[in-house]
């Protein structure tokens, strides 16, 4: 099976260290919290993993953030371009 | 392994449809572009699938979008009223 890319996987980690930090957890704590195991979440912030859906879901509700956030890389401005552009489609 | 919740297959699914038919690909052709099975593409838009990281970046760059625009839910009111969208969505 094809592996998610380097740079997916990497934001993604980046993500869970950054808003687990910000609430104080430890790997093991944010672990418990998603019913996944440590060394399992730990895997995940080595960008080691190709994380499923339900997954993401988990952390996500975890951290108390929604999954696109939990995916999206904070230093991209084209963000906002593209929420305009999709505000166009979905309103077609 | 738990699956990943009704709701955001269904934002999936549907984000999936509406930028497909946007960009005026089938179904097939979608697949064709990500190098997976017609069949799998199929069972995603029916919320069967509880998805991979990298199978989300397959689907996100053939629609020429971020994976977290995949995954955000654009109308939150239709969203909310999941019997009838999905009733929609599968007597196209």
């Amino acid at each position: 099976m094809r592996s998610a890319s380097e740079k997916i996987r990497t934001i993604l980690a980046e993500n869970i260290r950054t808003y687990r930090r910000s609430k104080n957890l430890s790997q093991e704590e944010l672990a418990e919290k998603c019913g996944l195991h440590r060394t399992y979440v730990g895997s995940v912030e080595r960008c080691e993993r190709n994380v499923t859906l339900s997954t993401l879901e988990l952390l996500a509700s975890a951290l108390e953030i929604s999954v696109p956030e939990l995916l999206s890389n904070k230093e991209c401005s084209k963000t906002e371009k593209h929420g305009r552009v999709n505000e166009e489609i979905f309103s077609q």
